[in-house]
């Protein structure tokens, strides 16, 4: 099958670009590499198959000429950077909502019938049901990066009914694992390294929070688009518990046998648009015979053991 | 008040204008007149305290201009139609989401802070539950449009959390009344003053539509804005009942004193997209004391009077 992974350069991406390479798929990476990483696409041996493309998804002839002859396209390609959304608001707007209208515009003039989407639990903003279900009530956004994911989710769904496309939406926990180079987790690894004795950190250290490991995450996606038929599919993925941000922090510091100082700012929320309590409820999906492989703890520690691993990555800080 | 009502020429605008305008507002109607009419804005007698800029809400600069000093906006411009929206796939994104963008990002470089908001109830989809509350489980797009103005719906509340800025969103049913010039309504008048021995009707003429009389439409507006203070307030308008489209048929028929041959082409639905059943459950503005004044079947006599009266609207059909 001939896949379009946009975004196959970054942390997701490249991780289902090594997945679909090793299940025997044709692969195109579409990526301008701003925060993609050439190094992820070539970190595992055999490449047979695979094709990258740099470019921006807002450069509609590339993106169409790219388009040609793919079966399915990974639209994995965004800002996912939520905190700092209020500082340049025209951002999410134009690397999410303007890119995925692109996507589905060039899928329809060459004909491509087939989207997987990387949307996100942000948004349901701060929903009042917690395990939070796709089917929870109208919910109002409270971040330009969940505005712009609930913008595009509609989008997808139009061109479903209009065009006769089939679209998956996967509304993601906070992703973690190996290449993960944004975050929370990333940030703190980043503090820890250049001042291993304090950490400081954003909100009471009480949020809520929901992670899912990358491995965990593909698979489910997978699985998804494979068992799934309806002209829209939406599925929630995440793990079926949560962390305080203090546990996090616990393991991340065990992890790298450190004991700082926690400085503790601001009050339940992190920062505008934070949502102090992430808990997905994933019951549609379980009940197509897919469940995590790995604890939130697992997740975590991997991932602090990979960034120790890798220290190149740190470079692509923002 | 210092109001800017965009589309302040069109069907609903011009209406909103004469009444701001009556109880001694300055008003500045911002609008590309691309549907609306000079025509609306002088059908009144006094004037006094209007400003009309003609410029579209694409031209960044323009907007910021004519937001200066402003207390609230009305934002009513958009494209407005539902029907036509897979012809043509960008209007609906540039015309209403981008446009909202524009407007808010004027807002806030300026200081302004309160923004009323034309929505749809074409968020909705096609909900599972009728009437259908604000609340209704997460709903799926099935036109463009309605994918703009969620999108502008999650733009809207993303800012009133980011930027300290009040909002109201109103999801309307079809508005009918004076100055009405695109819909159902209008194209059946147009279709029977061309040949009025027959009439063609998208659908089996069983798709169950709700109306709301213009103006129990601004009644409503003004009334929530006046009696709500949270960040985002959100209302459905409507009436509490629906008709067929075969008795809206029945209606115009009779005020205009004829028996055409009806003609159905196609099925339940009118055309992709096209919600065959539209109810709102309209408790939540209710209990703040508004209620409309008008019956689906007068709002639909009064309009296809007023069109019968100024023939003048008629040539402003898309």
């Amino acid at each position: 099958m001939k896949c379009l992974v946009t975004g196959g350069a970054g942390f997701i991406g490249s991780n289902l670009v090594d997945r679909l390479l090793k299940n025997g798929h044709e692969v195109t990476v579409y990526d301008n590499f701003t925060t993609g990483m050439l190094y992820f696409l070539k970190s595992e041996k055999n490449r047979d198959g695979l094709t990258i493309i740099k470019n921006d998804l807002l450069k509609q002839d590339a993106l169409r000429m790219a388009m040609r002859d793919q079966s399915i396209v990974f639209h994995l390609a965004a800002n996912a950077d939520v905190r700092y959304g209020f500082e340049h608001p025209a951002k999410d707007l134009n690397q999410n909502t303007l890119a995925t209208f692109n996507v589905l515009e060039a899928m329809r003039v060459n004909g491509v019938k087939r989207i997987a989407f990387a949307s996100t639990s942000a948004v349901y903003g701060e929903p009042n049901q917690i395990p939070t279900p796709e089917s929870v009530a109208f919910p109002q956004q409270t971040s330009l990066y969940g505005a712009s994911k609930l913008a595009c989710e509609g989008l997808i769904e139009a061109y479903c009914e209009g065009f006769g496309m089939h679209s998956w939406i996967f509304r993601f926990v906070s992703i973690l694992g190996e290449r993960y180079t944004h975050g929370h987790v990333f940030d703190f690894y980043k503090q820890l390294k250049t001042h291993p004795d304090y950490l400081d950190v954003l909100g009471d250290g009480t949020q809520r929070k929901s992670y899912l490991y990358v491995q965990d995450c593909i698979e489910g996606i997978l699985h998804a688009v494979m068992n799934t038929h309806e002209h829209t599919n939406i599925f929630n993925l995440g793990t079926d518990e949560y962390c305080q941000v203090k546990d996090s922090i616990k393991w991340i510091t065990e992890t790298l046998s450190l004991n700082p100082e926690i400085r503790y700012k601001g009050g339940k929320k992190g920062w505008i648009g934070d949502n102090p309590f992430t808990y997905l409820d994933t019951t549609k999906i379980r009940n197509l015979g897919w469940k995590p492989k790995h604890t939130i703890q697992e997740s975590i520690i991997k991932t602090v053991e990979y960034l120790d691993k890798h220290p190149k990555v740190l470079v692509r800080d923002k």
